[in-house]
């Protein structure tokens, strides 16, 4: 079938080739001319902006954006908005805030226009192995696409099927799942990079671990290893009860330069972790985990926080404890 | 080879299985004398006591000891310390604290004897997946045993080999590691293990978010979800980042029965997790994913904490609220 | 001066008897009939209406709304806004969110009223104390209400005076501050409740190992204590480095019933805790303790969360464990 | 009475000194001659060494040792038990590890010894307020020396009494108490500690939170503050909850430089805060606070932790993150 996307980066430019290979039709339009003409060679339809893109699909149409959250889809999905027509489906396949799904789905369906947020989760290696999609919206909608959703999935593939599924969903198999109403889809996207960034720092805390108990000096008795990270971790992804994809991307990256040299420790974060704790203060659920991941980032990016001054000074308050002053 | 196996449980009698299978030759020893008989089916040959085994094993020996961390584990390498000779190896393969085997390790060196720690990882799976082995020890006797190893770990198997590596050791890729000298091989799975806590703790916040998010009433506006847990589970299996062993375990028992409903949350810990909190703070590493997950088990278990009445005491003291009181 | 308060609870209330007996000129009114007519005996003049009170109050008027954070509040400001004029001071001395106050604010700007944001702490103890006002609006606003604030305001009292503080604002040693713009006057508010949180939380954890530490069992050798946590608790408001108005509290419940059996173990939480962690998450503060606190509370209003069900679940799908069910 | 003190430091002379002001008789040693001499200008005898001091003490004799915990005072307690007699008691003022005040406890018995541990909070303004003292042993050895800790400790003072405490031990509204066996001193001292990093931190993030609300970019609307927190701690001081000790050395601190500068952030821990998670861990007291306060700590001694950069070489596998890299 046909579809427009909008926005063609790693993410959107691989949804369009693996759509295509699979013999669906793209419209493809991006401000930057260039990712257009790559794919136009591979069979793509460019437009030149969105009224073209619009005119170019026949309805109902169909239209994917794949742009950064904020803004630029915001002023994307309201432009678009202008141009399509009721019976229409709008998709924002970006990392949005759920919220801003539920209100948009609202001023879209008051004008016939359907709205769908697709939770997108597979990053640079979806073009091979496709995408993890979370979908929110209209039944309606959902059943239209369909065709669309299962090509870009991963499909059942050589994963070992889950037992106790008789007579469940089958799309969950295939990686694609209806989740529920507008907003769902980014909810349940959301959830799963609070998840993801609460293994991370598992691991993240594990191999600190592992590589402060190498310390030549400064330990307790008993103490004295000299860990290889690298090992370990390649050991890990047999048999063991931590083997994950997380752990699979740690062992590559460490075994290609075991003191992971390349990278300052500076961590960033995205609106999804930020998200999920509101998600979770809302919803009086304690999410420790999941909170200390994003608060071990906002931390690794800052030399030191005022609040540990305050320690100090406290410190020396009541105990004339000197800590280490600056120098100057 | 000829290996002696003391403890014949789960964990036990898979590791001789697996170990016959390959053609390896087993003397086995369990107070109980049924598994011994049922493995005796299978070829093994049964001791009858500690003395018996060393008695039926050849000079230089290997015996694994398989059985619960502690006292009884302590207690028959004391009694097989007495029994077997210099150059023979003693294997803990259970989950031991690692500064038991720093101290054991140097006791039986000081009578020639070699003592290795492996830890274990693979569960009830262990037999057809094979286990995940992290070894302590000397190298001679880690060479020495080698063979014994490389059975019981999973093999390169299906799992897509990791980027990077050449050159690199090749026992990893096999599942099996030799850590380093005594105790190292515990400290491996110890943090193995306090990875695991964590991840899963990762895991149950974020199944528990949407099950919140679910709620019928008591939630903000834009709420109002319906999740179906196991479908998500299922369909984060294909393609997301957050695809692990674990996932797939808890995909399987919420097809099973979405609401867990066999369970009643109160959740156990072993020693490794403790171990590994008092780990962070000897080496002063910053673990707070790997300790919240101890501590949501140690709440796990209790109806209501002394400290949260002082809470609740503390607000009626200075703001006059009337927490809900028992009732009697 | 005049003041007119709306809102005769406990807190609204006994503002107006402070104010009375510094010779203040009060006008008060209330849904409920009882608290103005027992104020009325004091002195205080009743307004049958939010128009009466306006019709009795001199231009340029002041009025202190006292009322629950959220829709009574935000109702009441409402009908406030269309009966007083330019010039006009309405304060909001409740626990709202700050945001609602930058947004009435600017409403009311438009419309040449001044708004204040007034963050009152003292609880029920207020009337004796005086309340620690954190005070948010425009300065001229505040310059024209600062006897209203100073009567408030506990004073200097018997507080030991801070050491390097000439030269600084004279007001904050009374007890009452101007923060800054309308909307900082509950965010300094809020970061005290969030603050209050932590070290109410840190008093828990500690009372909490102390009577964990007096178990008659299940405890490693070396323990075996039977502390009387309402001693302890009474030692420390000596020369000890936690001495605090909390501890006080504290002390005094313990003193009263050591068991503190009167009290579920359920604890609330109020807006300002949730607030606190939404503008850390915003701010990108590592805030770790203060949101521990509130997820405590959280977790103590339910018997079990569901996430730690999924973990007894995980541990029974890899190890087999076999953790407590349900009977029935 | 008489009393041998060990240990001339900060808290050992001042100690020294607060007991002679009361009339009581000190025979004093110090490794350095320098501190005794000034003591002895006040009234002391000072010892030539340990054996001296026993000679010049009157049984039944009373020692007490203060110095830093660990060696040392392991070395004096070992030479001192050899030197005094059964009667006398031995006591440990410093912060030692309770464990370890168990073991000597034992030891000491065995001769006849009485050993005390005393937990001892005030730190250098304990000379004119008095030592908060938390005292564990033979209740024989504390009725003995009782002189000793109610000159020490600092009495009723203008401390507000605790309601309800009709018929309750009085030596706690003194400032001492006697906790239990020996052990329960320290061990109570440790829970103190560990209380006052909780609370310190929770202070720390509110400060934290209110500068960096006060930033000038990056922030979204509505904020846009510019916080005085050297006024925000100080109106603190009067009449809120947070009202504490350590809230007023924060406000002296502030307002000597409210920028804090002589701090570069790098904040000690000592061994209590330490052992306090210790023995929540071994007592399944789940103390998120406490040890968070803890882990803060440890990560502001490092700039950057090895986890962090396993962060974001994960984040460049699974999602091409180019995280901020070395220049070099």
């Amino acid at each position: 079938m046909q579809l427009g996307v909008i926005g063609l980066g790693r993410m959107g430019g691989n949804i369009v080739r693996r759509l295509m290979r699979a013999g669906h039709e793209c419209v493809v339009y991006d401000r930057d001319p260039k990712p257009g003409q790559a794919l136009a060679a591979d069979g793509a339809t460019v437009a030149a902006d969105l009224k073209d893109m619009v005119a170019k699909l026949k309805a109902p149409r169909a239209i994917w954006v794949m742009l950064p959250a904020g803004k630029i889809t915001e002023g994307t999905l309201a432009e678009l908005a202008g141009l399509v027509g009721a019976g229409d489906v709008l998709i924002d396949g970006g990392n949005a805030f759920w919220k801003d799904d539920v209100r948009r789905g609202k001023e879209l369906a008051a004008k016939g226009i359907h709205y769908m947020d697709v939770g997108t989760s597979g990053g640079v290696h979806g073009l091979e192995r496709g995408y993890c999609l979370m979908i929110g919206g209209a039944k309606e909608a959902f059943d239209r696409l369909e065709p669309i959703f299962k090509v870009l999935a991963p499909g059942k593939g050589e994963v070992e099927p889950t037992r106790h599924r008789e007579g469940r969903n089958p799309t969950s198999e295939q990686g694609y799942l209806h989740c529920g109403p507008t907003g769902s889809g980014h909810f349940v996207k959301m959830v799963h990079n609070g998840i993801e960034y609460g293994m991370m720092q598992a691991f993240a805390e594990g191999f600190d671990l592992l590589r402060n108990a190498s310390a030549k000096e400064g330990l307790p008795a008993d103490y004295g290893f000299d860990f290889d990270v690298a090992e370990i971790a390649e050991v890990w992804r047999r048999g063991s009860v931590v083997t994950s994809w997380l752990l699979d991307l740690t062992a590559e990256a460490l075994a290609a330069d075991e003191e992971l040299s390349a990278y300052t420790g500076n961590v960033s974060d995205s609106g999804e972790g930020r998200w999920t704790v509101d998600a979770a203060v809302e919803t009086a659920t304690p999410a420790e985990v999941l909170t200390s991941a994003l608060f071990a980032r906002f931390r690794s990016r800052v030399d030191h926080t005022f609040g540990e001054k305050i320690l100090s000074a406290m410190r020396a308050g009541f105990g004339g404890h000197v800590e280490p002053k600056k120098q100057g």
